[in-house]
């Protein structure tokens, strides 16, 4: 049986990325590499559509996180972060273990910060120094305006800008400059066709100065190590090779299709599940759907692990399930990265299979030729 | 022309490892992963000779460093730090960065601590909390005696035993729960033979009490967080899923060698490696040598620019240069992971070659006459 992976990171991996990873290991310091990475730094500003250096570190997309909390702010220093759902969560556990000052916006699972509510507390905090923000919440499939609330911020605050992008790099229209972000962050096993273990930083000139002020302490996710290594294209500690030659593989497909048409892509993927899904009787989930992720409420009366159950092992498709409250209650269907019409088409196909044995009534075919009509007709 | 590495990390990587992790991506929290990574766990605790959970954690050796320090000690402990090449500078970095009290032994280059100067330290400082050490200084291929040590330390001390094993593990004898050590740390790209981007640490019953003691603010590098995921084989964060699938592969071999033939061979390759070297005429850097890398000083009039072109480009071999103050006047023979006879051969071969081209003198075949004598005799 074909297993087909469609979960939110890891994605699955090009078979040219995995071959160019087999290839013999090179030494970093070797001026084979420094070209490696020097083109890699280069593609990840097309990629976040920067002018700014974007920094490669070898750590999970959390690192990533960290060494932006630990490296621009101060202990002390006031933040605003938002909750919407685990990773959310994650940016306030991280404020509260660096600057001990954090003010959390809480919000429902599937839902997205408003913009108002989110210059109601930036006025009601003038003191604030950063807003941790989430572009596509994983956990809820759930995306947030970061353009609209970015402007908002810039508008009415200094504070710096700080943007989780794992699951919305390479899948969410962003503009680092043009949006006047200061720190955005992504993964390499998610919109990069990556297996996980590199982080990817892209830093304004105003995270720059910040960085060069902050006083907590930090090493291996020191920024300000890893812009002096950058500006050598060089890394402050041993990367991981093998991975930087795989991204190196992955930035040229995304280049080559061209930015635009890849968030195009996942937009129309993204669109085309829900239709499949919804025609299937099926509730989606978020009221601000993630171009990376669908979640969708297993319809009532069905067991998640009997579902789960002959999705994966009779027809070898793996999906996310639900997290936190949510688990047994949803599952989430993922489009980010290595994807293409034929494999929604694919998806929404083998869970009529799967809907079908566990004895859910639906019109057989139904959801594909939904699926196909989103496509034939946009 | 065929391409050999023989450096200390990267080093080279065997193909059923590079093919394993070529093999399509799977769902860390998939059930086959699982079971991989609790392989994985229990062939780490053979490797290290230990009872005692080995975390991995994503990241380099360095994370794995700063991992130990900022989870098992608290702002304000004092530690002493041996410094005896870079990486026992990085030691005196991490605690300073974090516990802020460090006693360092400064030791020259090429030579290593001796009992009884440590032992003088701790009795000045009876308030240690922690000792770092670091068993095989890559930047000066020297070894220390830790059996001796951490004897030492035991007997006199309640001092945690923390060593920077990462080109020690898989090359010296170490046996963590004979030894009495407290952490001890590895990298994926040493003695491992896989491609950088993973971390190993064993920790003895008495750090995991200092873990939960500790309270340094950390996040992704909280052992804390590790122990507690390890116990149920998983990991806090998103592991580099396809290196821990090449690690299962490289740990397999190891044990399929049998741990102490491997510390066996590296002991041989690095004899043979001197002897070659010393026939050769040239001066051996350290009086103390490491199994896993073995420095040489370049002989007299002989420029490192142009005797490394003629090495790399004319004979295909990329050795590590000296580092600091010794840039240019010595330079490193990595033996470090999957090498064998055959391999020490050929690079003191490469090497005559190499002399022979930019004039020095020698009686030609007299290093490799060397490694085979000290292969055969043995």
């Amino acid at each position: 049986m074909k297993k087909r992976l469609f979960t939110p990171g890891p994605t699955p991996v090009p078979e040219n990325v995995m071959l160019r990873m087999a290839e013999p290991i090179i030494h970093h310091r070797n001026p084979e590499f420094v070209e490696i990475l020097a083109r890699v730094h280069k593609n990840l500003k097309y990629l976040f559509q920067t002018e700014q250096p974007v920094v490669v570190m070898s750590a999970s997309g959390t690192g990533g996180m960290e060494a932006t909390v630990s490296s621009l702010f101060s202990p002390g220093d006031k933040l605003i972060s938002v909750n919407g759902g685990k990773f959310g969560e994650r940016w306030t556990q991280l404020a509260n273990t660096y600057t001990q000052n954090c003010v959390e916006i809480k919000v429902e699972w599937g839902t997205a910060v408003q913009p108002d509510q989110l210059l109601d507390t930036l006025k009601a905090n003038p003191d604030t120094k950063g807003v941790l923000l989430t572009h596509s919440e994983t956990s809820t499939g759930t995306a947030t305006d970061i353009k609209t609330i970015a402007n908002l911020i810039r508008e009415n605050s200094d504070a710096l800008i700080c943007v989780d992008g794992i699951t919305a790099v390479g899948a969410h229209e962003v503009r680092f400059d043009e949006w006047g972000l200061d720190a955005c962050i992504t993964g390499s096993q998610k919109g990069l066709m990556m297996p996980p273990g590199l982080a990817l930083i892209a830093l304004s000139e105003r995270a720059i100065k910040a960085i060069e002020a902050s006083t907590t302490p930090n090493f291996y996710f020191s920024l300000k190590k890893a812009l002096k290594s950058h500006a050598k294209d060089d890394t402050p500690f041993t990367p991981a090779v093998s991975l930087v030659i795989g991204l190196d593989e992955s930035l040229e497909m995304i280049k080559n299709e061209g930015i635009e048409q890849v968030w195009q892509r996942h937009e129309r993927l993204a669109s085309a599940c829900r239709q499949g899904c919804d025609a299937l009787g099926m509730k989606l989930f978020s009221n601000s759907p993630s171009y990376a992720v669908t979640p969708v409420w297993l319809p009532e009366g069905v067991d998640w692990s009997s579902f789960n159950k002959v999705l994966k092992f009779e027809n070898g498709i793996t999906v996310a399930a639900g997290q936190e409250e949510y688990k047994g209650k949803i599952f989430r269907i993922s489009h980010l990265g290595f994807y293409d019409e034929l494999d929604m088409l694919l998806v929404i196909g083998a869970l009529e299979f799967t809907l079908k044995k566990i004895g859910f009534d639906f019109e057989p075919g139904v959801g594909v030729a939904a699926v196909q009509k989103a496509f034939l007709q946009s």
